[in-house]
């Protein structure tokens, strides 16, 4: 029936009062499962004021935004290192590559929000630093400290910051 | 550069003033040359009250909408002629699979917007009426007559609505 | 087994004792499971002298054809709705790509017949008078005058021939 | 054009004056540029009396055929070399899975012929025996008499056969 | 777990002590299910001097290899008959396109082996002497004659070498 | 020719003599052309004790590894921040999942190496912390800090240490 190709749950901003200060709420074969082999997906992004998408890719897809209110300073990193970014407001467009990390930063006075499509019907995502320094069992230190240059005792301090409260 | 993966084409909402009431401002390779191998395209559909994106396929993607303004009646029919139809309001996501004969109507009493996205770089659109009725060379009124089960006069009738003034 | 893989069903000519005077007899998963997971199905297709494929779309698969005997005209028709038309005869090819409207009719004064071959183990079939004029629940008139520019009572009048006997 | 769609090149039977008795007319993107990014491509193959299409596969596609007349033995080998083996005859369909061995044999007394369909607009043939024992440079005989555990001289002798005359 | 996306089982050299002196330790989808949806897998393959990993096809995957030891000379036969041949050591990479037959053979004079990833979950193999001569039911004897151009005693000679003993 | 699609360069390990004590050897389209369009390619990847190949994710391909020599620790995280972590030594296997973050580490007292093939003909790499910190322009230290849950010096002291000396 036509109820199952229909997703309301993206209708209000999602609660941006978190550490992030941006919320994503997915539509994605899992909660949407209308989704199933037609090979898309949908997200809204929420940002406060300074709210942050911190840097993530998604293994499986492509995304492609539209900026429905506000200002964001949104941008992905390529494989030889270079920094894409750009400023962009209400109506415009921006994509990020399959399975490169990028990021999207609320740089206006309020809210902004962007819809975000995906060409899966699950794209997946991995918030890097999460996925680093918050992984569970937690990735050595050991390696932290060398993959990012730096002392044993930075990194415990960044993985304390992840675990949970 | 950055400016590849951006597209400001639709920001403004396009111009209505038209016999469909509606106007789709699409975003794919033909005007967006970053989305080149990556799989997605989007587009922006505006719909003054009344408005009707008519009958149409795209044979290359399934599009998945978000509304952002206004109450649409929205519709797809399966290849059992089943017709799926829902109205959805600012903030709701619909989809159409694959190939199949879809449109949306503004059933409210001001304007009306969605943003489409695509799971291709090059959706392509194929408006099912015109197709048939306004095709250059035209389709035999002979093959129309049969296909809708009508008269050539009646035929003839529709085609000249859809020739060129 | 070999029999998994064979299928008898397309051996004798389809009855065209119908109102289109052609009939298509398929073969794909649904009826010839052994093509499931390989990408490919067929189908035959018949017509009395006159009789038409009506204008329709495989959401899923470009179709080739060849002409086992008779004379068609067939044609299909771009997303610039530029009408490709041709008649062929008893061993030629012709391709008609992925989700674009076509048709074929016979043209001659004996029965014709093609073999129909599909990139997919079910392609879809969307005939488009039935699909809009002829679903259950019905796409509102209103719709279909819109989008064919013509009168409600236009549009009932062809409904009705649709509607179930 | 719709000429680019045509193909009138498999109307007449292939001649199949030759030591197989047997021709293949293909119909992929080389001679018919129409199926150029469509995923299929078509071919005729003729056979005189007792005429063979000789064990061969193709390395892109799997191939659907329907006998346009006479009666042949087609067979394909699994992975698990399981013979899959079948007498048919005038409008039978039979699959040949992607990659696998085949062939196909004239076993009536008139000439047989068949419409071939593939899901490659270039399916690629690789005919076994002349591989092995007709390639330039040759295959070295000794894996040829290892490999059909055989020996030297046996394998000169079949190599001859292949030899350019 | 991490286990399921680890396999120890291409530890260990394969016994090469039967009559190609070559064994193919295969990791795919059936016994090593971590790589399921993954489109990977891998193999390990051993030669005892002399040793062949006789002419064969892998339906569904090209295969890259990398010398662990030895001395090999591998080719693979183009669909045009060419025969494209080397002799590779240690640390030495080739790749066979998909669907190509092709062989491995030590040239050296200890034992040799190779790793080779593939690009799918379950490549398949069919080893072409086994297929067309040992396969059961047999492969008829008329049409191995007619293929390989000689002698219906020959090819029983063949046959009987593939029949269990 | 054959030479075409061999590969001589990963036949001596890589030096290994930088900060990470690892180096990875790519043969993929770029100075491999010969798995262009075979969707494979392949790379050794050498460390000395205690070598680190850090976090990083390829984009476009899954990863599956046999070890060379040696006894590694190797890692990926899930996209619901678990980590699956073994440690692996001579002839095991281990696959990466298509874009997600892994690592390995030499845990041995001597070198150790692997081979890594992939289901691309250009997988790309996109080492994390390189990407962050060390992108051209600068990802701001603004989004590092929040992303990370740190402060801006200490940010800008792992930037310091990837910037070009």
């Amino acid at each position: 029936m036509a109820d199952d190709f229909f997703f309301p749950g993206l209708r209000n901003p999602g609660n941006t009062n978190n550490p992030a200060a941006s919320l994503v709420t997915a539509a994605n074969v899992e909660m949407f499962p209308g989704v199933n082999t037609l090979g898309v997906s949908i997200a809204r992004i929420d940002y406060a004021p300074g709210g942050l998408n911190p840097p993530h890719t998604h293994p499986r897809a492509t995304e492609i935004i539209f900026v429905l209110e506000g200002t964001l300073e949104v941008g992905f990193i390529t494989t030889d290192n270079k920094l894409f970014v750009k400023t962009i407001t209400k109506g415009n467009v921006f994509v990020f590559p399959r399975g490169l990390v990028h990021f999207q930063q609320n740089r206006g006075y309020g809210p902004a929000a962007v819809v975000a499509a995906f060409n899966s019907q699950l794209q997946g995502t991995q918030v890097i630093a999460m996925a680093l320094f918050g992984a569970k069992p937690p990735v050595s230190t050991d390696i932290l400290a060398k993959a990012f240059m730096t002392g044993n005792s930075a990194v415990d301090a960044i993985k304390a910051k992840f675990a949970p409260k």
